[in-house]
């Protein structure tokens, strides 16, 4: 790992499961920030409608490497 | 979300994920449960037998709209 | 339950899914361990390289009876 | 306290306040229960409209207790 | 386990200790409820007077599994 | 909530209430991110002064969604 | 701050509101405590009468610099 | 509950249970403290000698009531 | 304490007490380790049939001293 | 150990460590309280100046044996 | 402080000690943001090489005043 | 990291600091596991006698590949 990283929080969705909401999460996390490299899962949740889960959604806290100057 | 909401606490269980031990908890509450909105992922575990996990297990804090008189 | 049972820590990788992560931990500590009756999931974590997740972690606690002399 | 008391969790909201969402999640359940003693503030969030809060959302453990027959 | 259950939270007590007091609170659960399995103790408290503990305090979260029609 | 959403951590300070305090957290977020669905209360605090609360301090999560390309 | 800080435990009430009843504890230990700077909110909770919450209560750590001989 | 409740932590050992253990830490707090109306339990552990627990310790968290001037 | 010591967790039943059940855990732990110091409570949970605990059951983290060659 | 011991928090701060701030905080302690045997970490913090660490702060639960009458 | 502060969470790393890794991740923090007022400790880690810990690391939570238009 | 990891709880001692703590342990450690990748710091905590720090203490969370067959 570099000197620093940063993290940022970010909240996927997906129709299919925990880990696919969590895959969602990251892969939208990389269009914008480079040097990803790891993930901690922070909490899941579900959204409901007629009776049946709709939506897994996965917050994970995102580290990426700080380029230092 | 309606003025006032109750959270019943359900733990389901399925052979094959803990997304979908999730949905069977979930099914089974809005038998007899109105006005569901969603569920948040309390806690996760698996029975084992035979040296694998045979059954996997979410425990969900489900919400639902109390309909006020 | 047995009278004693101790409980050890394992992390498991799986390229596709927290449950099969879980499934790779429990599978291993069978191996050498007898009497495994569950698995409690502590936390999850994904491995990320290219912008994707490649490495679903999820990281149990699993109880085996101790058979006592 | 009696012998035997039993928790629900209920959410209330307002347009106002933390405290004014707990005492609608109060007030609904003395709808239905008799001989609440307390409430536990678990949690608070908030719904935002336009930028603003619009409502205040407490989540409360509220104790009663059980007649014994 | 049945494939799902249902978990409620009862606050028992006793005069006499933390473990007796769980014990009071899953037998009054037990009167209205089938299936109980087990209990979790979520946290202890006491009741103080005259300079002595009056009352042990449990609250414990009893599991039951639900029968799915 | 759109298929992602990113969490950002703000502080409120409000001389009148706690409920306050996060609708400045919020107001103020709001006026450079779009799409703020809602806030999860953090933790809160207080600054004394002169034997007084003198400012009411919210931190909180605030969710907006992100605009896939 | 000073070198050094203690931090006692204080537990206000309120018949009007959660902030209320942290200014309440804050006072009460100002009599007798020089050199307070903060107060950090440990935890909430109500009283409840007739169905409705009669006294808001707040749990908080205050901090009060140690004058170092 | 009076208007202003001060906690504090102390510690209770007993050779024979926790509850004990509480029993002891209540009791001797009782001496100096006057108005103590509960004590919730934060921790327990035991001292170990000669492979037997030689000492049950609870520690406790002991409110008590504040007289205003 | 000796310069490192090793934590492991164990789970002891006992059909009486927690405290019981903390010391058949510590009793079976000292057959195969020695230097064990003591014991922190992690959780305490019931085994429950015919509506009615059968069994205590604590898990306890139990310290003892490395022998440093 | 003694019977009984009593618990308090304190906050020490050092313009060079954590592991100092700590030996600050005990240190101003003993100079009051007698009995000292230990000290747990409760968090740690840092304030900020000029885009520096000027000050490592620790927190710590300082445990000191009362000596019963 | 401010009306309004916000929070970002860094990842620093020392080959010395957290209190250097801490200082490394509020040393790059404050060549992008301004007005930084303080720190928190979230978590400590290590990274382990050839029986070694080579880089201790500390992620804190940093805080910085928002500039009011 | 390999496909599985274990993981074990070890404290370390050191008069200096909480890193030296933490560095006595991964060594102590690494003489009987190989393939040991990193440290989570668990909790700190110090010994104390004539009122000063005489031992810091750290407990870690050492990570360890399981070598398959």
């Amino acid at each position: 790992m570099a000197d620093v990283a940063k993290v940022v929080t970010v909240i996927g969705n997906s129709p299919e499961s925990f880990a696919q909401a969590a895959q969602v999460a990251v892969e939208e996390a990389s269009k914008t920030l480079r040097g990803i490299t790891g993930a901690d899962v922070i909490s899941m949740s579900c959204e409901v409608a007629d009776g049946r889960i709709t939506t897994y959604r996965t917050t994970v806290n995102i580290a990426f490497a700080l380029e230092r100057a």
